[in-house]
């Protein structure tokens, strides 16, 4: 801090309500902005800088734009405001959000000559020109953390621009300890490392192995957001981003020692993908900094920009209660309110599904092993001949639809009812599904008409296989049809490489697309819930109508190897900072090989799964075992019964990452609470307050936890259940074992 | 010959059934699929190699077929067959169409080590395997020309494949003159060159000059089809592709003395693009070979295939008669019968519009020039300030609809009715156009039930900018809008860089994109003109909605520094034989100074613009010039409102590439002719002997003709009207004037 301050010209300071962050712009080193934050006086950021590097097009009319907006800026205008509004979600975990901070806009003017393009010939000769650009650089400053984004006014010399790179830095004031995913441009399914800074070079060739999921990374230093750290000196910090709408998602690049530029070639690993990579002209910034590196479009670039338009937030939360990670509300509040003017057809949903018995091997998606490959129009599937596999078949659904209906399951999801299972992935097959045909022993009309007569309703399911053209393609005639039978949200799926090939996951096009998606599923009433998609940034504010994620590694790894038991105590922290994820806990039977082939195991107690219904805060919830698994404990199923997917309050009481974390809510519109507690390998004993209680009232209390020897490897299903009186003001001690956990119900007497 | 005889093994000859043309298929050099083709004994294809490199994939499961498609053959099996056809054709430039070939069809089987992945690891290792491929080369022989293609049935170890490249062959005998333009992944709207094949390096950069209009050369030596050469022995020769259905366009890429490998890179020229050039490891052919190379994907590569399938037709047309080239249905006999149930609603069309005005410049597309940039979503049309120059609007639409009704024209072309041309071109929108929404001077429902009134259509047109995602989004609801207001054709159009990024006009995802759209407009009765797409391959047999195409340099060229006279006298060589073209003929004024600021002119007279409603064969036939123009020459004006566009009987009566074509054409279900004749700079006179009358009956003769001291440039206007009476057996000698050329009706009494 003293070392910079000098350096700076016209800082300008705005703190946050409470006084504890402390924001400064300035600018630096010839006009780059530049921005700093503390927290109680400690360094959260030090002096970083921002800007964006653009890209040289070859049209002369886009050529207008093509000098950078990196440096050689003055400060034109600074404005200052506060905003405090209180808003309530169409769902969450708290009824009402409250949405305060203050704000610093400086708009910032760019004087420079720019090579132009004279005459049309084929080698036409560059002139220099003067340009006046105006972008606005907006901070918001939270009690929790801030947000700061880029704006571009409309203009006479900044109207279409491409992004080369954007170079926002976060330079951090230590060689904290993160628990960080290697950044990728197609997967963020990896489990989490937990390092320091400095180590994560070392241990990058670990953390992308082939079992780990890493598809395309870019840089040994390269990692993905929302990343949580911890400082030696006790400060939790988080960065982000918030409202990535039309724009690449951002991943991080730490600058260490080894660091000679930005964008470093993976040499020598046959997982990287980088194209064009070329180096930064500007200086390096110190090490420990994170500067943004966006996610390439298949020529290289990262976006095509036209004004009046933003960049998402950036967002960095600190605080010196781990807890404070967990209920903020930064991300959503730096999201725009609901665009839906109508949303009484949003609900959460509890449901079950025709799927963990595929993603464990015992059954399959697909009807026929009858040919090497197929093609939708030219197979008689009445004649095909069926494998004796095929999970998603009318005896099975009214199986699970009853098992629904009987057990207060509102919704039944079926993987694997239409066809083109046979050849879906990684075939570079763009016309792989058609969304409308159901296999011939899936009986599309009379299994929702069933569903229906029960209560329930199917849950559809389309798996794009990443063939983005061939699902827009078939969008509208796929959401007429769930008009027509009655489904209300569909489960939606990117697996494999991108069609049109050269495309991310994660790009600009992409995150376009899932949005796409989303606005046109809101038109059919049709809630989504997207997996393989780009990690939420809280755009659920805006199109509340997008319920659920995957975009991390889900319960599935569970039958693929496994996830490390601390794996759910880190994901509220970094995952799911910008929305639900559809986990699908609720494993009971953890040994697959006690009824399949698949030799992995759930590392996780049965306790410790219920608890998941609570940590893992989303309004679609999965039962994700087989019914008949459930059967033999209903006991402790009556906890997933119970516990409700919306929220009143929501009280994070305890937390640590990769460690514990405990939290209690309280069920939308009623008096009732649940509390749940989940850790890691090393088990812990929760202490829960009662003091959120309503005073003088009695709860009854039904506790599921862990029993004495119960243990994720040794010992997973040894749970107890006890039941007793409690109220206002009582405390807890409940005992978590190894990997477990502990879920209890309070209902209002 | 006699030197290529011997390293033959086993080969198998085939002739057409007049015996004029014989091809011979054979194994050469390690197992290489090799053919030749002579033309009464004359070598047309002296000994040439076929086959297909394939691209490795990084999933292990494309991995199986990643070895190439080159060598190592044996012959497993050969067919041998006839076949002998009269079809006929929805509209045509004949009534019935003659399908007569000796074909020779090849099994061959390869034998092979791949490498193979095993296991899943990171680095997962190679090991050597054995796999069984069997592809067939199919060839077609008729008595002008042949055609051959790869066909790959579904097999165990030929399921999925990447192509890298294809390399066919086509050696040349000799250092023929040729028509070519520069081979381009974007544009085939260049002027073409004429030059020995040995010229073609140096005239390279010529070529590709930014006049000429090339976007994204590849090679020195790379050129395009429809390719038309001439011999010094007087053979014409004409390499194209038949049937490009879902596979990237070809272009040809010559061997020439300095050649060192495949693909050259274009040093030093800012309009190349070549992605990841990499040249074959196989052995250079020959001089005067051209190899196929196709247009790639984003990626670099070629086209990602599903057995069962089949490349293109590549076709070799061969005649020492030049009015054999322009008379053939090679290409459209290659290509597979209509698919299309019902044709009733599909029409030959005759139409006038609003789009020269803008093409001069004289008016604009666009309604406003109030905003840097436009969103659509964020303009307010209705208090938008008008910019006075709105071509589309109320008041010249109904002038234009009174113009076609009151002379015989169909259909009124309207572009720039839709709002999104503020800032349509080359700024990388993806949302540019919605399709559906007019400008607020546009009366949608009123301008189509005046146009009703009077008996004439309006004809949709959709600018897509080349956004094709956005395109595709909104076809539907576009397609349903035409349906409501009685639109039954659109004018599609293409300009500029593709959406998405990286993406090429003529690559296999754009060719399925073009023919998409076809598909789905035919659902909705709609004809498809789909302007600056892939340049046709005879798919409009099969899909005959497809009723015109750019795909060339069209008379818009004459507004932009002007096309050579001998121009149209080259196109129906070269860009017909695939298909229709739109060239919007019929310029009256062709100083563009008498009527705006624009100094571009028409090179070509009065009366040779009526020729080119005859020689320049089109279902849908444009009158292009203002209807104030017209009314200045009514008496020239009544050959376009008499003449055909849909035709019983064709005969080609004279024709020399870039010098003259003369054509009679007998007008469907009449017993009238018209008589066309066109010209280069050079002048001509026309012998046109009425032996295709018939005998005995008397004919109302008009003669169009350029008068005496008519000019391309000094003196376009004149012209002389002439008429007669005429019976079989008559000679008309007609001299046309440079750049001139001639018209007849001729109708039977």
């Amino acid at each position: 801090m003293l070392l910079a301050l000098p350096m700076m010209a016209a800082a300008q300071t705005v703190t946050s309500p409470n006084g504890n962050i402390s924001l400064t712009f300035s600018l630096t080193d010839g006009g780059r902005p530049t921005y700093e934050m503390t927290y109680k006086g400690k360094a959260v950021v030090k002096p970083s800088h921002l800007g964006l590097e653009l890209a040289r097009d070859k049209h002369a009319s886009m050529g207008l734009n093509e000098t950078d907006l990196m440096d050689g800026f003055q400060i034109a205008d600074t404005q200052t405001s506060s905003f405090d509004e209180t808003w309530q979600p169409v769902w969450g975990e708290t009824r009402d959000i409250r949405n305060h901070y203050n704000e610093l806009a400086v708009t910032l003017r760019q004087l420079k000559e720019k090579p132009v393009y004279k005459g049309s010939g084929n080698e036409p000769g560059l002139a220099l020109d003067k340009q006046e650009r105006t972008i606005i650089i907006r901070f918001r400053v939270y009690d929790d953390g801030m947000g700061l984004r880029y704006e571009f006014p409309q203009q006479r010399d900044l109207n279409y621009f491409l992004i080369k790179e954007e170079h926002t830095e976060f330079a951090m004031a230590g060689d904290h300890t993160a628990w960080w995913l290697p950044g990728d441009y197609d997967t963020q399914e990896q489990e989490t490392q937990q390092s320091r800074l400095s180590e994560i070079r070392g241990r990058f060739g670990e953390a992308v192995n082939w079992g780990n999921s890493s598809v395309a990374v870019f840089s040994p230093t390269g990692v993905q957001t929302s990343l949580q750290m911890k400082s030696d000196d006790g400060l939790y910090i988080n960065i982000h981003e918030a409202a990535c709408l039309d724009y690449a998602t951002m991943h991080l690049e730490l600058v260490d020692a080894q660091t000679k530029a930005l964008t470093t070639k993976l040499e020598g690993n046959s997982n990287a993908y980088t194209p064009n990579p070329k180096p930064s002209p500007y200086p390096l910034p110190a090490p420990f900094t994170f500067v943004s590196h966006l996610t390439p479009d298949a020529t290289g670039l990262k976006g095509a920009m036209q004004t009046p338009c933003t960049t998402p937030w950036r967002t960095v939360m600190v605080s010196d209660d781990a807890r404070d990670m967990l209920s903020s509300n930064l991300i959503l509040n730096l999201n725009e309110p609901c665009k839906l003017e109508d949303t009484s057809w949003i609900h959460p949903t509890k449901y079950c599904g025709v799927w963990w018995e595929m993603i464990v091997g015992k059954s399959s998606w697909n009807y026929t092993d009858e040919f090497p490959g197929i093609k939708l129009d030219q197979i008689d599937w009445t004649k095909a001949k069926a494998n004796g596999r095929h999970g998603a078949n009318n005896e099975k659904v009214r199986r699970y639809i009853d098992f629904a209906a009987d057990n207060g399951l509102d919704q039944v999801l079926v993987e694997g009812w239409n066809v083109g299972w046979e050849d879906w992935a990684n075939m570079w097959k763009r016309d792989v599904f058609d969304f409308v045909t159901p296999y011939p022993d899936f009986d599309l009309k009379a299994l929702n008409e069933y569903a229906h007569q029960r209560g329930v309703k199917l849950l559809m399911h389309h798996e794009t296989s990443s063939s983005t053209q061939n699902y827009e393609r078939h969008l509208h005639d796929a959401f007429a049809l769930m008009n027509r039978y009655g489904y209300d949200a569909v489960k939606t799926g990117y697996v494999g490489d991108i069609i049109p090939r050269g495309d991310h996951h994660y790009s600009q096009s992409m995150n376009n697309h899932y949005l796409y998606v989303v606005k046109e599923a809101a038109k059919h009433h049709i809630m989504v819930n997207a997996h393989e998609a780009t990690r939420p940034t809280g755009i659920c504010r805006t199109y509340p109508n997008m319920v659920g994620n995957e975009s991390a590694r889900g319960t599935e790894y569970e039958a693929f190897g496994g996830s490390r038991p601390d794996h759910t105590c880190i994901l509220p922290f970094t995952r799911l900072q910008g929305g639900p994820m559809d986990y699908t806990p609720g494993i009971f039977v953890t040994k697959l090989s006690e009824w399949s082939d698949n030799t992995s195991w759930a590392r996780i107690t049965l306790a410790g799964s219920l608890a998941l219904y609570l940590t893992m805060y989303s309004p679609l919830q999965m039962a994700a075992d087989l019914p008949e698994h459930y059967e033999r404990f209903m006991d402790a199923f009556q906890f997933i019964r119970d516990v409700a997917c919306d929220w009143d309050d929501s009280r994070y009481l305890e937390a640590e990452p990769a460690d514990y974390i405990t939290v209690a809510r309280k069920a939308k519109g009623t008096d009732n609470w649940f509390v749940g507690g989940k850790c890691d390998e090393n088990g812990h004993t929760a202490v829960v307050k009662l003091d959120f209680l309503d005073k003088g009232r009695k709860y009854e209390c039904t506790i599921y936890a862990d029993a004495p020897d119960a243990h994720y490897e040794k010992n997973p299903q040894a749970y107890t259940i006890t039941k007793r009186t409690v109220k206002a003001g009582q405390t807890l001690k409940i005992k978590e074992a190894p990997g477990g956990g502990f879920a209890i119900s309070l209902m209002a007497k």
